[in-house]
């Protein structure tokens, strides 16, 4: 992984320069749709963890956990754009089952709930009031990312 | 990986019944110092990726682009607090190297870069001009990412 974010940069730095004029991007199915999906979702899961070490008192300050919240937040309504059509297992290599794309309307209040639970998480975060910070990290833990994952995500 | 994410999930459900009443989370040296740096990290890369998959014309959508500046500006305000005095190499399984905590004055310069490069990139998605946006990541990637982890991690 540590190899991987050298490279990373190393990308990050020749777009720059190759970039201008930069290609026009836009919602796109296949193999950059996963691509990108996972990049957001590897957030998630930094974010996540970052959150439930300071929770669990290991590493951290308190103080820094609003701006984890509210990236968070930022990911909940991007996540709702990383799953286009032509994003699923034909076109890659991805733990997204059909079932996104086949129950729309399910997979839809999903997302939708994965929004309301990062935005609680915000507001839990700003009150200070630790309760409702443990509260809202097992609503979005075991609501968003655990329900989310068992029956949308095919086991890894 | 993605085992980890969902054990990750676990965790955070079961902290969110345990920490009632919580610790008191601080900073802290040793391990748990690094695991909290290390998901850090790992929000930086998959922020970074996603944006560098936006830009590149891959997936994504440019519209979610200043989400992702955002939470990086956030990180780059957390990164200047997850390098506490005794999380080093002799505390557990890390590339930060003791120049870290040997060069203080330059580091700081390292991490105040980071902080600036994060800012000027929030300025420019909220721009929408795509050279500006293009030049501050080149700047956030080779300036930072790169500038930082060629002199104080460890080649993995």
């Amino acid at each position: 992984m540590l190899s991987v974010r050298k490279g990373l940069c190393l990308t990050v730095f020749a777009l720059s320069v190759a970039i201008a004029p930069m290609a026009q991007a836009d919602s796109h199915g296949g193999a950059g749709a996963i691509k990108y999906r996972q990049a957001v979702m590897k957030a998630v899961g930094g974010h996540m963890g970052a959150m439930a070490t300071i929770l669990g008192g290991a590493g951290g300050n308190m103080a820094d956990f609003k701006g984890h919240a509210h990236a968070m937040a930022e990911l909940a309504k991007i996540a709702q754009n990383v799953f286009p059509e032509g994003s699923d297992q034909m076109a890659g290599n991805t733990g997204a089952k059909a079932e996104i794309w086949d129950k729309p309307a399910e997979f839809k209040k999903v997302l939708a709930a994965f929004q309301s639970n990062a935005n609680a998480l915000v507001k839990a975060a700003e009150s200070g009031d630790k309760g409702q910070i443990g509260a809202a990290m097992g609503a979005l833990g075991k609501g968003s990312c655990k329900g989310c994952h068992q029956t949308f995500r095919a086991k890894q």
